[in-house]
């Protein structure tokens, strides 16, 4: 029998025990991170499905499970033999969970969450239509060996301010938004504000733990117990010493529980356990860190640039390497390039690991914008076509995030054409210069309006705001069809991403990171520009010069230049030969 | 004595009493109209203030005018004496009426507005913050010799839909609302729902009415009764036919005094006087008849196309006209260019009025967006510089808006760069393909993206929908900078008017209509894309061709060609001579 199917099956007799007419598990965790934990990896435990976004429902009769279009074909192979059916999501004839669930089992159902997994505003929701209980740990009982909450070591990062002026900062948003405390939820936020990194979650430098700051003290909520990591121990000597406690996580409850003023609470991060113990204290906002974070500071920017000088370096070596094995006749598959890639950046020295899973994608294969290269009989790379590769590092100077794709040999008209509008339309928004207060959702459609003008489009955002070390993509700002108020303000990062996709065919990214940064100021007002972060050069030899403007070709030609300059007196005399090759075309 | 401070003297001696502590008179009509008719211009009879934007408070011991940048200057100079003080709105220093009450005033002020020209959204939000009294034509005690409610024949159009076909999509639209009646406050959708036409309004073709459409039965409550005009009789007579009863104006009240069932009301142009009848039987929605009306159908983009012919021979013919008058060293003023446009248009078989006070500028007059021409001592149109005049006609076959900018002679470079980069800004948006479901304001940064490039920016928005005969400005869609999120559907009308203002200086704008048509099925979606209705050469002498794209130059020149061919076989001759001239530069 499907171990899947089997689970599902003991979760419903837990149902039938309970009372519940439905259970629903959701992909996030605690603090409704966009990557989770594997121990909270719940849909992938309960249906075998991996995908970054699913939900799935189960009833007595039913078991369902809700993801979008990037992840049908996959879902319904991994769903096999499970029972769990497809209900597809971002679709016209889309019928959401709710209303599913009402349809199903009308408003008096009673309907189970995890709690600790489903955020307060969710849990709200669900309450108002249905018998909504929310179980913290829900499936704990049935999952034998489930991980335990990740305990990797401590370190404290350089940020050019210290958590000290962080807090104080903080306090004082607390009390001009009218809350005596602030309850900090979301991870990226706590790591942000004692300047503390670790790796609890793959890709993404994080330590798993609340923070709550009065205006006189401190906590810090976190699970070290297991470790016993003198660096650690060092690492919370130095915050005791700047007044901050550092208590068990699951203290949290105690604390909350025991608070008796009002707590300023975010209920996008915050879960709906933690919101039953805050309780009328809670008073929502969005969390200030939030943008503050975005807007990297004089410190954070000149690391940024310079780790992306070793960052392309690695890249250009990298890109060197390729064309030689190629040339050479060698057999690479997109798992060896991927590999050869993440060697080339592990030589870094403040490598850290990488920002998220290397898309090594050739042909076909980079039609799929969230492909998984597979670990074994990947596909070959043959000297035709276009390979691209989207891939980024995490290091104390900051994370990267870069997508190259590649003519390995002849290219059809199409995938010219294609090669050349994408690119045009990456360039078009690199130039772009804006009015301060300009919202990225504003400028996307500089770098579409090519791929439209010739009837072609992209399903995913342009644009999404990079962290210094921290998440690769964080918020508040994007650059998306979406319509998302928030400007680009000086000293956000965000990325360059344009693509086009045909399916069973071929795929194009031509993604480069940009700072914001200021550009001039007129009579008619404060204008702001980008600064391209990324350094390395987009391959020319397949581009057709005619669909580019005078403006266009010039920065494309000037950027490779500057690749060049920057990186060849790094590079191996004939890696920066090929280099100067590259970019002479 | 000024008169208008013996006016708020007398105001305040009303005011005591009553018991109220403040009364706020708003610029607006009791259909919440965008121009109202004279006996709405409230804030002009109190103050002298004319600007088409702007609140009056008074209190016991302080008068104040709130109004935006546009009307400063202007505000300044027409409440010399008045006693009544300039409260600046859309600055960032801006303290708004409800938030100066509180703080003057407290919470337990008791504040009159008029209820017939309040929005009910606006009073319920002023009644949450104050003891708010709502009196129906509140200064009508006080204003001696006050003009009536316009009453001018009414006519029929054809729109290529009758109005029961009209009515009947409407009472689907209630029901599936789950309202059993609708009440339809705005006058260009009960115009647009009947097909009829009055000029109660200035520059609007529209009858001051309220209609309550039942399942079986619709109720026309419109004020002739003073015409005893055959023609509006018949107009009668021939709804009567169609199931419409007409009751006189005043008697809405009484209907919804009696109504006793669930009626939708649209907030932004339901009054609070009526707000308070229909009490708990209303239910708020966004009236459907907005983006209907829109979306032109065929027939009526047949006639738009049609009249624009006629409309822009009449351009054509002035143009012509002004340029041979200055190269004969005539004397024309602003004023006398703006008469001869307006002949011009009447000589229009189907004309029916202005559908804006025509803008006629001159150098710096130009460099205000809505600079209003004097009618007497009006600057003389000299033979350099730009001259921009902004204008429009109102035909039983549709609504016109057109801007040139006009050199009349040597201009500096300064004005050849911003003449050259408003176009090119304005043909960028002409020439955009973009997917269904596109919103105007994603796409209102290619007409200002040249100018940003440059440091340049303008204040006001680049596009506005346009009705067909009715008002030149109606939603819901546009092209702007808010974030708008209406996409633009096929068989919209929307302006694309891009200027530059140098203060003192000149100002430029370039404008035509563009109608969203269907432009290409791919495998990446739907696209569409703009037709321009306007037809009306842009002049090429002064442009600094090395601006523009190929493709930007390309589209310029065979416009031009286009509105030569279209229109040369109905100029004279010599117009059409002069006109290939232009077109051929």
């Amino acid at each position: 029998m499907n171990k899947y199917f089997e689970r599902i099956e003991r979760l419903r007799a837990l149902m039938i025990g309970r009372g519940w007419d439905a259970v629903i598990v959701g992909g996030s965790d605690p603090h409704q991170s966009e990557y989770p934990a594997s121990r909270w990896k719940q849909v992938e435990w309960l249906t075998g499905f991996t995908g970054e976004a699913g939900d799935v429902v189960i009833t007595a009769d039913h078991a369902g499970l809700w993801t979008d279009s990037r992840y049908f074909i996959q879902a319904v192979e991994q769903l096999e033999g499970t029972g769990v059916e497809l209900h597809k999501t971002r679709v016209p004839q889309e019928v959401p969970i709710p209303e599913w669930l009402f349809a199903t089992l009308g408003p008096n159902a009673v309907v189970a969450v995890d709690s600790l997994c489903q955020s307060a505003g969710d849990f709200e929701a669900l309450a108002g239509r249905f018998d909504a209980v929310g179980v913290p740990d829900m499936l704990s009982v049935l999952w034998e060996g489930r991980p335990g909450i990740p305990q990797t070591p401590v370190f404290r990062v350089q940020s050019g301010e210290s958590s000290e002026d962080k807090l104080a900062w903080l306090r004082i948003e607390t009390a001009e938004a009218g809350a005596d405390a602030a309850l900090i939820t979301s991870l990226d936020e706590v790591a942000w504000l004692l300047n503390v990194r670790a790796s609890d979650i793959e890709y993404n430098p994080l330590v798993i733990s609340y923070l709550l700051v009065t205006p006189d003290a401190a906590k810090w909520f976190v699970l070290k117990e297991e470790i016993e990591d003198p660096d650690t121990e060092a690492v919370f000597a130095s915050l005791r010493e700047e007044g901050v406690e550092v208590l068990p996580y699951q203290q949290i409850d105690l604390a909350l529980d025991s608070l008796d003023c009002t707590v300023a609470v975010d209920p996008s991060s915050l879960n709906a356990s933690l919101a039953q113990m805050v309780g009328g204290h809670a008073l929502s906002w969005t969390s200030p860190v939030q943008l503050r974070k975005a807007m990297k500071n004089a410190y954070e920017q000149d690391c940024m640039r310079q780790v992306h000088v070793d960052d392309g370096v690695a890249m250009e070596k990298f890109l060197y390497w390729l064309e030689k094995s190629l040339d050479a006749g060698r057999t690479v598959t997109e798992w060896d390039a991927a590999v050869k890639l993440g060697q080339m950046r592990a030589a870094i020295e403040d490598y850290c690991g990488d920002s998220f899973e290397t898309i090594s994608a050739y042909g076909p294969g980079a039609a799929l914008p969230h492909y998984i290269t597979p670990h074994s009989d990947a596909p070959v790379l043959e000297p035709r076509g276009l390979y691209l590769v989207d891939s980024g590092g995490q290091y104390s100077r900051g994370t990267t995030d870069i997508t190259r794709t590649i003519p390995l040999g002849p290219c059809s008209e199409e995938e010219i054409q294609h090669y050349t509008l994408v690119l045009k339309g990456h360039i078009a928004l690199a130039m772009a210069k804006f009015p301060a207060g300009t919202p990225g959702c504003r400028l996307d459609v500089l770098a579409r309006e090519p791929l439209w003008k010739a009837g072609l489009n992209f399903g995913h955002g342009t644009g999404h705001g990079v962290g210094f070390f921290l998440g690769v993509h964080e918020g508040p700002q994007d650059i998306r069809q979406n319509l998302n108020a928030t400007p680009l303000y000086e000293g956000m990062i965000t990325s360059d991403e344009p693509g086009l996709y045909v399916e069973g065919s071929h795929g194009v990214r031509h993604e480069n990171l940009l700072l914001c940064v200021p550009a001039e100021e007129t009579p008619f007002g404060e204008f702001l520009a980008f600064e391209p972060l990324t350094l390395c050069h987009f391959d020319t030899s397949i581009i057709d010069w005619t669909l580019l403007t005078e403006d266009e070709a010039f920065w494309l030609r000037a950027y490779n230049w500057s690749v060049y300059n920057r990186l060849s007196p790094l590079l191996e005399p004939e890696v920066a030969e090929w280099l100067k090759a590259k970019v002479s075309e």
